[in-house]
Parts: structure tokens; sequence; C-alpha cells
């Protein structure tokens, strides 16, 4: 039952083709999201510019590529679609029903972008540690463009090489909000949260091996910063951290 | 706004007091719990006989007997109350506003029963395995007594002398529900589940030391039970098993 | 040695041809089942309905395919028959021997239904939360149909967008029993429970990354609800949860 | 050496009382935080608003109000000072040296405001699960609130009594970030997180037992929230919160 | 029913005082232990010289001594009496009412011993590697002594001073098993085993502190030790480690 | 420097040809073994029967086969030899050069047995709980075999179906040490030893899935059983409970 | 901005064609390194000989080859690489663009040595305790002898077997370094520790099942080490602990 | 047997006193110690300068106070004396025996200084991140100061305030060997290590509450450190890593 049919049913009222009583009763056993819970969320889906999204993980090329031709047939829509976790594979099939997909090969993602506006107010800087966080960075990345922000990143910066961050000092005084994606000890949240003013959202990613187990060491450091403008998301998160950092973006 | 109001409302709109459009900007910003999801809750409440319940621990005696006597306050009602986790200081306090409360030392509950009917269909009985577990056995059966059904207890019946638990055959074959409590390796409730038929509802308890891990070495080897007629609570959770009987019973 | 044997020797002492004493040592040595232990057993299974199960996983098509083939060789029998974690090439091979096997290729189940009885009393509604739970979901589903239940699911219900959940308040309502199935935080179940006044079994599954730790992190909340009527299985037991699901209704 | 030093000595090189060569030696030693970063986190700090914060746990008394009076002698500051984990005695130790410091005793928080600039641009919404969440909750108020935010906080609105949560949605609605308290299984971040549409940082707390594993189940649950507007900081750390919320709401 | 009780059926049905069927069926329901298992219990018991023990951990002065005055009032019984984790407050009570029971101060052990026969067949080492293991190892030594074991005990060779250990190579040589007790890095009972050719028993302890994790770093280093003669029991568990030596040096 | 050499050194202290203070020092830096802990080993060796044994994972068929070709060429040596974990391909290799070689499929065991010798005293039982367990304990069985003793076994007896270990009543009596395998929850062990008074030896197995933790569930509920002749292997370690079983059975 | 831009700056104020003002503005925002950090790691990695390193898990042949092929290019350099991790592809690329690269298969090092000087004072003595221990401590061997160290390694000396350790006693005395490398119950650096008196590397390796946790249990067992002289570091790290022996060796 | 009888014993065979294979007989078992293993140790100990050590913990004031006058006994010894973990009642009783013993209030640390020669050959410089990681690098300066090392301590410079650590560069420069201190996230000696090229001992601490652990968290964080020349310690292990630091600067 949606609005159209609540009015209808007071209208019914009013004219009294439907009892106080009757209406009473109908009322209580109306599904919850017509109430306007459906359309709060509509509403912030469009002022944020949340993509639509399709997890990729363990889909099939032409799954994948249906979904997408559904999502392009809605008419009117202009948001932009995100794939994630796709190989070059699902890339293909996509492209044949999208021939404007981009392919971020490094962390899989698949961009298509219909909307180009920039709404987020400020730039959103993504600092990631070593090589092979770069895909978790990029994934990141992608994710906060296509929401309709300005992103910069800047790879590779470790804490054993201090330098090679301060060369960014001036790319960190200015973004408004920061994305570091780190593996192993995980310490570079607590260094750039330490250099900046802004909220500081922390990846860990499962690069690494033995005691890194997985992913949770960088994990457990991050919780444990000693800067109090950190805040962290799941291991390999990019997307989490991505839409967070829009969502900050966007108030 | 509740019921009435909506009534009221509805009453509004049929008298042409209230515009169909007022009326559905009002409706839509209706809180969740007057179409009827507490009173659904209200009911079950009462058909399941749950008690009121005092969490004991952390709180002071002034406190939880405060609770105790605005709970007795409430007019016309004659549900049971009980107070977990309390201490005999705690018990005295309470003594004062409800002279009839009963202390269980073990377990530390405080039992308060202002309704005795039998409502649970059939017989719930608690097997524990070390006298350690009979604080959480105890919980159990004093939580599930308070919801209305018959209950008994087989105490210290460890699987390494299963000629203890074979003295009970006749109680197992009465049970309706089978609550197992059990520290340690938590090996209990797979060999209870496979001499009765119905239901078991496993406990791990915090008993043991070393690789007992505060108890998770019981928990997992509960949840890991071969038989399929076991399911798994927290870690000393006497009260949630009892609960949780008290619902299947009263099915 | 079994009751017939019994029988046979108490006709012994009684014609005499047996002396107490020896009756009384031959007694002393009997084997334990034939007591009425498997007899119980079996009793269950019949009462219960408990489908004849293979756990298909490590198992290769032809060694399915006998066990099924020798299954269905006992004469008289109409058990159920279901084959577990099976794929697309084990379910060739069984069709050879049960032309009417049905394939579930989600969950890789194989059901062979001889007997559509429905023996338990009410509805049982699985409910799980995202798109990758389905497999455990379906696999608690056709183990609680082939154990003689009327069984629904409502999928794709997560507690971050409540008012999925709250389109299906109705089939909420109408079930004797609940399972919820749900991976990465596994807070579906206390949602649930807070709707219902039935028992919930709640399965977490290994789906998710990083930080859910292959379903522990689901599993840990689920144990940590602060609902009164859940109780958990093991991580992705979709079976025992039909299980237990199913023992609960035919009580 | 700080930039009235490098003033000083550009200057001796300009009028040839320093020789490039010596200029340049003694630049390349020079400290660090003489080019300009200390003063910018000098900076941020005037303009975030952050607190003086004492760490209370395991101080004396005379310690922490040694401190603090310390604090309160620098001349022309009006800096508010927080002090985090105290008790009644640490506070009338403190309450001699600032006679209008107040005291919080469930969080064990002392607020001296000496600033009631409202600086954070919107309203910080506290929503906490169980009773026992409250002072991690409070600890999270008092900071936001001397950090200069509009603070407002919802108590015990658990995921089993979602009526509880939807009684507040006018608050939810109204937030500009909200900070989501919750022990056992920390599910209360997700469920929020679907209902609004800004940043939504989640505390677990130690409350609970047993499988809680001191608010590592919480933890998990949070970190593997299936929204994605959610991020997390470490157990019981509402004056992280606190900070983390009060730098969004100053963007 | 028992054995008497059996025989007397036997007899009735002898003397057709009852039917064939009547005693059937009655002996179908024949508790389990009648049937000769408690007595295979009670055999072992009195063949291995299991003492009677009562774990004191938790129970008081009163309550202990109250257990022990009982079993020293069993006619006839010369077993020989432990009590567990006492302190010295335990021990006056129980002098009390065993005027000869000994005090082992480390571990808080009571020994009463109304049995020296040796029925051993070797000697039994304990060997242990810090200060710190001595309360586990001399629990270990004073259970092996009570169930008739000759029992010899190594303190303080620890694998980084191997000299030591080596100065008691006459003793390894001679004993028959080896009790291993070690905390920290649990290294020894790797060394020892590789010295000897009987059964060494490792006992990890919860010695040490940090990455020891209460002993699991101990117990984990015992589980994979490379020696093939090594097999561990539970973290701090002496008791448990003197039975398994003395059942093994009674075979 | 051996014996002979050491012998030679005194032979010439003792015609003058050597100083006893270059005596003295060359005996300082004696090697280790030469002083007889080799012997000792050797010694055991011998006594025990332990077999020659390649561990076969991760060794290539070439490998595998020239090692056993080298161990067969020792002159006069007939101990048996034990290949563990090998697959087809390493079992072709080597019946290429010990014809007499023989496979054992599920645990991956290629058994040479050259001496047929029955050196250990009694008879050890190995009792395993499901299907999936028999792998490890054919292992122990395989290993325990070739190490001279009389072995038996009993598969696929749970502990949720007492009634089929019951029915090995006779053989548990037998035994003069025991071994049991189990995964999952791991409770066969206390079972067993409840009804048995000689040495089990628990072999927990990575059997299970989910809550399992890959045998870690199995292991701490054998740690934790509240039997006190039992004592653990690590997980799947097959081959160290027979050659611990076979220790004690040589005593 | 390098040390020739600084001294021009300096030479731009002394001649008066920049302000002090203008000059200070630059010199605030002076990149990091230029201040002498980048030099004095530069002046490190001379000093301490660090080969290029080139990290080859999960990097194509290709790409390793071109890596390489660069380092070569730079003029004038005569650092050593090293690539790890690498497999006999890559190999076969990297010999295409340096024909002196020499393989290590067992741990996939490809060494490139250009600097054969001996720069390291001392003896760094590699001690391994299993075979499949090897290819970490040849990793660790082929790094420190491109960072020019003399290096020796003695295989196959595990602690259940201490004659195999004591035949190199001489060697142990002649290091000035050791490094051990241990799975399983990582016992292997105490042992050597107390043996020695010069700085200790352990190095746990994933080598084990089961209990050992992919090498948790030897990293545990390392960190507890009784011994003082030890130090740890990451799993199968034995690039790392090459490095940190070398860097001890040079001072 | 000690090498005075060793010589006699060589004395006897070259007199002809006692035969060659009499004297070979005794040589066999001769105990370890007495071929100059102890003597090594001895050897090394006066040359590190290995302070007499007593573990206080858990030891009561009389105890170690004996200890201590014992140690003070031994005619002609010099070596300095450490009491770790001790508090103000045992400093009161050793200072009763040792009167010029000096107090560490916060590491608990009690020193006897005998012997004030620096033997060590460079600077050790201990780094430490905050106020409450303090005792425990205390307690590695004490160490290392006992042991003849120059030390210094930088204290409360952890990696958010970068500009803190910065100011002590030189003194970075100048060390030999550093030890970092730090708990939380546990990232200092990453940072360290890359402004240095010297060794770095990293110790983690307790320090932290929730997701730190009790350490764990700064410890994994060690172990994967991005930096080569970091080694780690045992949790709060403020010995060990002195004594470390102490070997490695007496190279």
């Amino acid at each position: 039952m949606n609005p159209q049919e609540v009015r209808r049913l007071l209208e019914q009222v009013r004219t009294g083709r439907l009892k106080t009583d009757q209406a009473l009763a109908r009322l209580r056993h109306l599904p919850f999201e017509d109430l306007g819970f459906a359309k709060i969320d509509h509403h912030r889906a469009l002022r944020l510019g949340y993509p639509e999204v399709v997890f990729g993980q363990g889909k099939r090329p032409a799954q994948v590529s249906g979904i997408v031709r559904r999502m392009l047939g809605v008419r009117g829509s202009r948001t932009n679609i995100l794939v994630t976790r796709a190989d070059a594979r699902v890339y293909a099939a996509v492209r044949r029903v999208a021939p404007r997909a981009r392919f971020h090969p490094l962390s899989g993602s698949i961009a298509i972008r219909r909307n180009r506006a920039i709404t987020g107010k400020g730039l959103i800087l993504i600092v990631s540690a070593g090589t092979s966080d770069i895909p978790v960075a990029e994934e990141a990345l992608v994710t906060a463009e296509l929401m309709g922000n300005r992103v910069e990143a800047v790879y590779d910066v470790g804490v054993a090489g201090l330098h090679r961050l301060m060369e960014h000092r001036a790319k960190l005084a200015a973004a408004r909000v920061a994305i570091c994606v780190a593996g192993m000890e995980g310490a570079l949240p607590s260094v750039v949260a330490g250099l900046v003013g802004v909220p500081v959202i922390a990846v860990p990613t499962s690069t690494g091996y033995g005691a890194s187990l997985g992913g949770v060491a960088a994990l457990l450091g991050m919780l444990n910063s000693c800067a109090a403008n950190v805040a962290v998301v799941n291991i390999d998160n990019g997307f989490g951290a991505g839409c967070f950092a829009s969502v900050i973006n966007h108030l």
C-alpha cells in the first residue's frame, strides 16, 4: 500500500464509503515502508549520490551483465553503476551491454559513469602504504568518484620512510576527508591523523603473511590508534571506506 | 499517537474537519509502535508468561529493591518477578519490599512468584555435568519455573561416568524439552541428544581452567555436536536457556 | 543378543534348563543396544520423520549413488532421502538410480521424496539476510521439508533495510518456528526474535570477508543476542537448523 | 629553532654575517616542528575546539588536580578541560582547584567548561543499546559537548525492541552525525545506519559475558556491518567516538 | 535394580511367579549400571589405586573437612585421600578431622595417606623448568604418590641451560614414565623426550606473561613437539598428569 | 671423535705420547654424542621398534623412492619402513624399489614390513568417531603395527549413538592402550576413558566446518576432558598417537 | 628541493635577489627529505650494503625482469640485487637480462651479485630445525650474503636430538650472530641461545599442521623464550632475519 | 666430575693405576657441564656483564632480601644485582642488607651497582610512546645500565605527533642500538627504524584496552613491521630488551 492508496483510503473515509473502524483496521496492517521510510531511504540515495552497486564476487559474467542491463533500462535514471570484484571476463560481458563501462583491473572494479556532477564539498585523499595495498585503495577511489566526489590518491608512502609521506604535505593539508589504506602493521592512519585535522578513515588490508593473520594485525593496530580522528572499516573494505568518506564529504 | 488518536484523526477526516492531505501527512509520521507492534509484543509476554526480569549484576541493593517495588505496584499485575545474579545483601533489600521473595543462593536468583499456573505443556528437564555447573543450571531452572513450566533437574552426570546418566533414563524419556549444562569439554548435550527425541538446549559454562578458555572450549564443543537436535546459547546463560525452553514448551 | 534371545533365555530359566546364576551371568554381559536403546532411537526416527541422510562432501558420485541405491532397496521403507553438499555430477549419478530425485543447485542438496505427509504442526519460516546466505537457507528449507514440515522462506531482508523485513510481518506472525540465516554481523535473529513470540534458530554463515573470520563474527553476534528466544547452531549448518526446527515443530 | 630563528638566520645570510655553507649546515639539522607542523597542529586544536584531556586512569587524585591546576594557570586560555575515567576522590581533589568542575559519575568524566561556544554545525545524536552501555555513551557525550557541539542522547534502544528505536525517529532524522554505542551482538549501528543518511560511528562496549569476549563480539559485528555509512572505534572508546564525531561536525 | 534384584527376578521366572513377557519388559528398563559397568569402574579404582579426590577450589573449609570426614568414615576403606587447590585455612579444618593429613603448601595439596603400598611398577620422574612451575609439578608428584607410585622430581632445568638437565641423566635413564612441567615456550618435553625412551607427559603451565597467553603458548608448543613420545594434558593440570602417569605405570 | 678415538687418546696418555694437559684440552671439546647419547638413542630405537619414517608430504615420488631405496640398502637392517601422507604416484615409485610395499590409500601410508615380530605386550585399540576420521585412525593403526604391536580398530562410534560404542565393550575391556580419534566436538575420549582403566590417547581431527576451527574445537574438548586417563596429541597426528601408544605398550 | 636548491636559495638571499620573508615561506614548505633524512637513509644503505630487493610474490616474470633490468641500468651502481619468492619461470626471465643471476630453488631467491666485498665483521650462523624449515633458512642465508656477510648454515638440528646440535658446537662458538629457524614448537632458539653468548634472531616458520596454527605456535614459543639473548621476527621472514643479522654484524 | 677430576683420571691412566677401558667407561658417563659448557656460560656472563637477576614477582620481601644477601656474600664478586618487579616493601627489606640499593619505583626495579665500568661500545637509546609505557622502558634502561652500557631515554614520542620524535633526531643518530617501547598500535618501531641505520628492538606493552588485547595488537603490529631492522621481544619484556641490546652493544 503506497501513499496513493492511503490517500484513497482517506478519501473513502471522508466520503463515508469506509467506516472509521474499517479504516483503522486496515491502517494497522499498513506495511512499514509505505509510511515514508523507503522514501527517506530513496531520498538519501539521491542526495548522497550512492551508485547502484553489483557485488561481483562469485557471480558469472552473464549474471553481472544481466543485472547491469536491467539497471541501465530504468527510464530516466542517471545513477552511476559500480561493479566490484570483477575480472576481465566479467568486464567483457558488461562492456557488451554498457560500451562506456570502464575497467580498473587492480581492484577489479567496473565503473559506468552516467552522472559526472561533483556533489561532494571537498577533496577526498586516499593514502596507501605498499604496492599490494593499491587494489583496496583503488576500490575506495572508484567508489568515492562514482558518488560524486573529487578524489586524489597518494600511493606507496609507508611509515618506515616518512620523507615520502612528507612530500605530499600539501595534498594532506588540502583534504577534507582522508582514507588510509595499509596492511602489515597498519600504522599509517595514526601518522597521517597526526598531520591533518580532518576525519581519517582507516582501511586495514590483508596484505602480509604470518603474524599479519590475514589483516587482523593491521585491523587491531588501527583500532588502537593513539590519534582521536581515526575510525576503522573492515579488512579490504575499500568500497565501505569510499562510501563513508563520501557521506562525510556531502555533509 | 495511539490507536485512539488514529481513530480520532479518521473521525476528523470523516466529518471534514481535517483534509485528506493533512491526514496523510500526519499518518506518515505515525510512530511505529502505534501500529500494533508493541501490542504483539505485549500479547506475547502475556501468553508466554515471561517474568519481569531485573538483571542484578552491578546494581546496588537499593536500586534493585526500588525496581522491584515499582513492579509490585503495577495494579492488577500478577506477573512473576525474577532478579538474576544477586547476592545476599540484595536479597535482604528485596525481602523488605517483597516478603515472599525466595532466594536461590547458588545462582544468586531471587524469585517472586505471584502466578503459579502451569502453562507449559510438558516437562523441562535440566541435566548438568559437574558440581560447578549447578549455579547455571539453577538459573535455568528458576527462570523456566517462573515462566509457568514444570521443571526437574538431574545434577552431576558427566560423560566420563555414563552409568550415572543412565540411571535417569526414565526422566530423560519423560522430558518435552531438555537443557544440558556443562563446562570443560561440553560433551554432555551430544550424549543426551542421542538418547532423547526432543530439543536439547546446550548451555556451556565457564567452569574449568587453562584450555577451557573461560567456557569457549565447551561452547565450541556444543556448536560442533554431531547430534542434530542440539542448539546452543551463550556461556553461563542459564536465563536464556530457561526462556528458550519455555518458549518451546508453550508451543 | 536381541529381545528374542532374552525371551528365550527367560524361557530356559522358567523351564529349568538354565540356572538362575548362569542366566544372571549372561545378562550381565548383555550388549547395551539390545535393551531397547536402538529401538527408542528407531522409534524416534519414525515419529520425527528424520530423513535418511548422506553427507555428500568428499564422496565420489559412484559412492553416493551406491549408498542411495541401497537405501532405496530397503523393502517397505518410505523414508525420505537427503544428500547434502553434492554437485551436478553427483546428482547425475543419483538420478540414474533414483529418477525422481530433485536437485537444489544453490545448496547442493538432492531430495528424494517418498513420503509427502505433513507431520509437523505449524509453519517453519526461514528468513535470510543476503544473497550469499541463500545456499545455507535452502539447505535448511529442503531438510525441514523432507522431515514433513510446511516451510516458507523470505530472502534478502537484512537489518540495514528494515522495511524489507517489515513487508513480511504477516508471515512472521504465522510461523510456529523461525530460522534466521545471516552472515557478516549476524544481527538478523535479534531483530526477528523481537518481532515474534516463537523459537528463533540462528544460523551464522561464512558469508563475508576480513573481520567476518569465516563466520565467527556472525556466530558470536548470535550467541550474544539480547533476545531470549534465540538459540544458535554451527556456522553454515543449514541441515542442523532444519532438523532442530522440525524437532520443535513435531512437539 | 622557531620561525623567528630561521628568519634571523636568513637575515644573517643576507647581511653576510653567515656564510651560505654555514647556513645550509644549520638548516639541515633544523628540528622538524619548526617548519610549521606543530603550528598546523596547534591551529587544528584551536579550530576544532579539542579540549585539554587528562586520562585519569591510574593517576592519583593529587596528580590529576596538579595537572588541572597547571592547565588552568595558562594565561588567556579558554580551552575546556576533560578528565576521563576518574572517581569521586579524584573529583573531590579537582573541585578544590576548579570549583566549577562538573562530575559525570557513570562514565567517571570531569568536565571544566570555560568555553560554551557551539562551533559544530549540526546535532550529534548518541544512541545506546542497554543500561550498561550508558557509561561509554556518556563519555562520548561529555567529550563532544566540551568540543563545542550540540549533543543529544537516546538510551536503551536495543534491536530486539525496534519500536523503542522508532519512537525516536524524529531525532534520528535531525542528526548530522550519529554515535551508536552497543555491547553484546553490536547490531544497533547497522539498524540505525539503515534509517539515517549521515555518518554512523559505532562504539562496541565490553558489556556482556561469555562469548562477548570482552567486547570483541560487538566489535566484529560492527566491522561487518552491512551498512556502508558505518565506521568503528575501539571497544569502550567513548572519548574517541566523541572526538571523531566532533571533527566531522566541524567540517 | 541391582544384581540381587535381577537374581530375584530370575528366581520369580523360574518359580513361575513372573511371566516371561513381564520379566522381559522389566529387564528392558534395567538401569545401565546394574549390568556391570559400575563394577568395572569400581574394580579399576581398586586396581589402579585412584585416591579419593576433593577438588578444593571454591569450597569453604567446613565443606572440605565435612567431605573428608565422610570419606574417612567408610568402614574398611584404606583408599588414600587427596584434596587439591586448598589453602592453609582449609588445611587447618581438615587436620581437625584427619590429624595425619599432610599439607603441601606450594601446590595447595592435602594428602591423607592410609595405604603406603607401592603398586606402580617403576619410577615416575617429574621434571620442571622454572621456579614458578613447581606448584604444578608438586601437584603431579603428590597425586602420583597417593596412587601408589615411586616418584622423584627434578626442578629448575630449563632448556636455555642444558647442562643443568644433563646433570640428571641418570635419573632420566631410570624413569619408566616422565612428566615434564613447563610454562613460557614449553620446550622442555621435546628435549627430555629426545633423551629418554619412555612416555613423556607434557604439562603446560600458566607461568609467564604477555605472549604466554595464560599458558596457551606452552600448550601449543607441546602439542607441536617434534618428538613422538610426547602427549599433553591441560594447562596447570598437575593432577591429570599424575593420574595418567600412574595409569601407565600400573600397566 | 668416537669411542674408538677416545680409547686411542687414552692409550696415548698411558704410553706417554700425549700429555695429561693436552688430553684434557682435547676431551673438553669432545663432541657430545660421542659420550653415549647417540648410543642410548640408537638403543631405544632398537628396543621400541621405531620404524624408519619418511614424511611424504611435499616430497616428489622420485625423492621418496630414493630415500626408501637407501634405507633398504642398509645391510642387515630389518627395521620396518613407513612413508606417511603419500599418494598413489608416490606409491607407484616406491613399489618399484620395494615390491612388497603396501599402500593404505585412506591415510596415504605406505608400509614396508620387514620385521613381523610382535614386541608390544598387549592390544592397542583404535576407536574413531566418524567416517571422515578414518584416515587419521588408519595412520595410527599402520604406525602402531609397524612398531610391533597387535592393533584393532573400531570405526564410526560417535557419542550421539552410544549403543554402537557399547557393542564393542568386549574389545574395550581387552585393550592395554586405547587411541580415540574424533573431530567435531571431540567427546569420544572422555566417554571411552570412563569405560576403560587404561591410558587413552586422544587425537583430534580437522573434520568438521565452521566452529570446528580446523580441529581446534576437538582439541580443546579433549584437553578439557573430565576423565583423568586421557592425554592429547596434535590435530590429525595419527602417527604420533601410534608411536605414543606403542611406547606405552612396550613398557 | 634538494640541498643544491637550498644552497641556491641561500645564495639568492645573500645577493638580495630573494627577500627574507619569501625565503622563509619557501623553506617552510620544504619537502622533508631534502633536509638530510633521505641522505641519512642513503648513507645507511651504502654502509650496510642493503641489496636492492624485488618482492617477487604475485609479480609476473616480465614485471620482475623489467624491474631488474632498470636496476642494472643505473650507471655506476654495484649494489647487489635480490629477488624473493620467485619461481623457475621468473628466474628464466631474469636470467635473460642478468645472465649471472643465480637461483636458489628451495627459497625461490634470485641473487645477482655485483659486489662481493665482505663488509660484515664476523660470521652469521644459520641454524634450522627440520627439512621443511630450509627454504626460510636459505632466504636468510642468501639475504645476509648479498649484504656482505660471511654466512654458514647448519640444517636439521631439532631439539629432540640434541647430539646433532652438539656436533656443531665449534661453529656455534665461532658465530658473531645466530639466526634460528624453526617451526612446530619453536624451541630451537632457546636451546641455542643457552649455548652461545651472541644475539640470536628467532624465525618461526609455518611448518607443521593442526595446532601449529600456521606458525603461530612457533612464534609464541620464541617470544616466550626463557633466554634473554633472543629476539623474534615474523613467521617465515627469512629476509628480515638476514637483514637484522647483517645490521648487527656491521656494527 | 670437574676438570680437576678429569685431570686426575688422566694422571691415573698415565701412571697405569687406571686401565684404558675403565677410564673410557667413566668418561662416557661424565656429566655434561664438566666438559666446558658451564664454563663457556660463565665466561660469557663475565664478558657480557650479565647482572645477577632476581625475578621479584610473587616473592615475599624476606625471600628477596635473603637471596640478595647471599649474592652479596660471594667473595670477590663485583657483579651488579637487579631485582625486577618489586614494590616498596621489598625495597625496604633489600635496603637493610644492601644499603646502596637504589629503587626505580615506576618499573619496580631495584639496582645494586657494584661495577660501574662501561663495557658496551656505544649508546643504547630507549624510545617510548606514551606515559604508561614508561615502566617497561625504565626496566629496559635499568637492565642495560647494570650490564655496563651507556643508556639514554626519550619518552612520550608517539607516532601521532611526529614533531616530538623529530626533536630528538640527534640522539637517534647517535645510538648504536635502539629500543622502542610502545603499546596500543605499536607503530613506533617502524617509524624509528626508518630514521636510523641500527638494530631496533621492539617491545610491545600491555598498555591500552579493548582491542589492544593486553598488548597482542602492539605485538602483532611490531612483528609485521615494514622495516627490516626491527626484531621483537615479548609483551612488557623490558628486561629482555635491555639484555638483547646489551649483547649487541658488546659485540
